[in-house]
């Protein structure tokens, strides 16, 4: 049992302390949900290696006595493996895949395209000794100066926005991913928006995007992991004439997600697609 | 139990005897799973509430010692509740969101689009009975004569196939979306396939799409239930010039499914991204 209730993170930090990584991210999220608190080791991109001892180039890593954890999603394993008895995160062999499925979903979707437009303040955010690092390793990955790659953000956000309706139909239907209960699906996408509100320098949604009412419970888990005063707020996002809308404000009742349960659950759709339309 | 281990099962058939509907391919799949034979109560879509006495618009429905039960997820719902001992086709509250969203993904991305490419034909293969209920709710449903819909399918089918490449990103990773074994996240996904290989009149994917052995295995489950005569072969699409590639032949070894395990596991990549590109 980890000592004094207490597991060690190595964090991946910005200047205002708060996480820059969004695997750090879940890894504080699962943590969090075992009931563990946190002796957070404080750092950015710079002497990792040295932090650690030379047990890994990258974070999160964690030490739960004595012993060494590396990757966020080998942790939640390791996590589930050593402490059956508290809350599960990864509760069947299936989630692994769909969350594998669902995450590089919303990163095509939203979170590379906000990388192209938050680049420059991820960099100018991070700790004064990364900034070297942290300008010339993005824009290798990213093809182009930081401060080339975010013209003309104004008009991406929207659309990036838009493009979440997938995420907000799952969530119209269901509380959390995890079901009644959050679990390491959602603390894997939630760290993607808790990533977003760390390096976000203009808000990315709307303020009634439909998103918001699970964002709130999310960022508000295991005593407000996702409220540190380093964060910025990510609702706010104003629709300019021209631009799509943020969200859909009437979304079709979608066949997948209906359930029959008899005649009359089904007549009007019934009456709507064998209408005479002559 | 299911009198002589047998589930009657209402199909919604075309006239080869193969199933139209996705939903009741699920089913089908589901009752296979749970190790049930199928007594099949056959027809199409034309006098469902009477063939049912009344108890449904819609398939599928199944009848299990006199028990009526409606709706592909709700009947795999029961099956699971009424057999824990048989083999589970949902076993966490995560599993139906996280089915719901990839379901939706592949709707939106592949069925939907695919529709407007194999309508004709869904109609032309479906009871010479249905022809008319078909032609007039499809060309509502679709806004246009199902002949004018189908028109450039032979541009957009390229692009389709192009964009599942998600799938096969978890496909490559994992053998089932059920992890070792399939579960219903599976049965969702390839009753779609299955839809397709009942309406397809020309070939939907490449003949070595990374998905097809997935596929195939899936094809063969439960003593080859996709292996109905009246499916048509889903692969042979060739590529035209100026098609886009049908599947990506040199997928980026992606991050998100990298497990970091020390130094040596991430060296390449950070030689990649410090790299001097003056």
């Amino acid at each position: 049992m980890a000592k004094n209730n207490t597991i060690t993170l190595y964090d991946l930090q910005l200047e205002s302390g708060a996480t820059i990584s969004p695997f750090v991210w879940a890894t504080k999220l699962a943590i969090g949900h075992k009931g563990f608190e946190m002796d957070i080791v404080p750092g950015g991109f710079t002497g990792i290696m040295d932090r650690t001892g030379g047990k890994t180039e990258r974070l999160p890593a964690i030490v739960d006595d004595g012993e060494w954890v590396l990757d966020s999603w080998l942790i939640a394993e390791y996590l589930d493996a050593k402490y059956p008895d508290r809350p599960t995160l990864i509760g069947d062999p299936s989630i692994k895949p769909c969350a594998q499925f669902i995450e590089s979903w919303l990163w095509a979707t939203a979170v590379g395209p906000w990388m192209t437009c938050y680049v420059k303040s991820y960099r100018d955010r991070s700790l004064k000794v990364d900034h070297e690092y942290v300008t010339s390793s993005r824009a290798n990955m990213l093809g182009a100066p930081l401060e080339e790659i975010i013209v003309g953000r104004e008009d991406r956000l929207p659309q990036i926005s838009a493009n979440l309706e997938l995420l907000r139909g799952t969530l119209r239907e269901n509380r959390w991913f995890g079901g009644d209960e959050p679990n390491y699906v959602d603390h894997r996408l939630l760290a993607c928006f808790l990533w977003l509100a760390s390096v976000c320098d203009t808000p990315a949604l709307a303020s009634d995007d439909p998103l918001r009412d699970w964002l709130d419970r999310g960022f508000d888990l295991y005593g407000g992991l996702g409220r540190h005063p380093g964060l910025s707020d990510i609702f706010g996002l104003e629709q300019r004439p021209g631009d799509p809308d943020l969200f859909d404000r009437s979304p079709r009742e979608f066949g997948l997600n209906k359930r029959n349960t008899g005649p009359a659950s089904t007549a009007e759709e019934t009456a709507r697609i064998t209408a005479d339309t002559n």
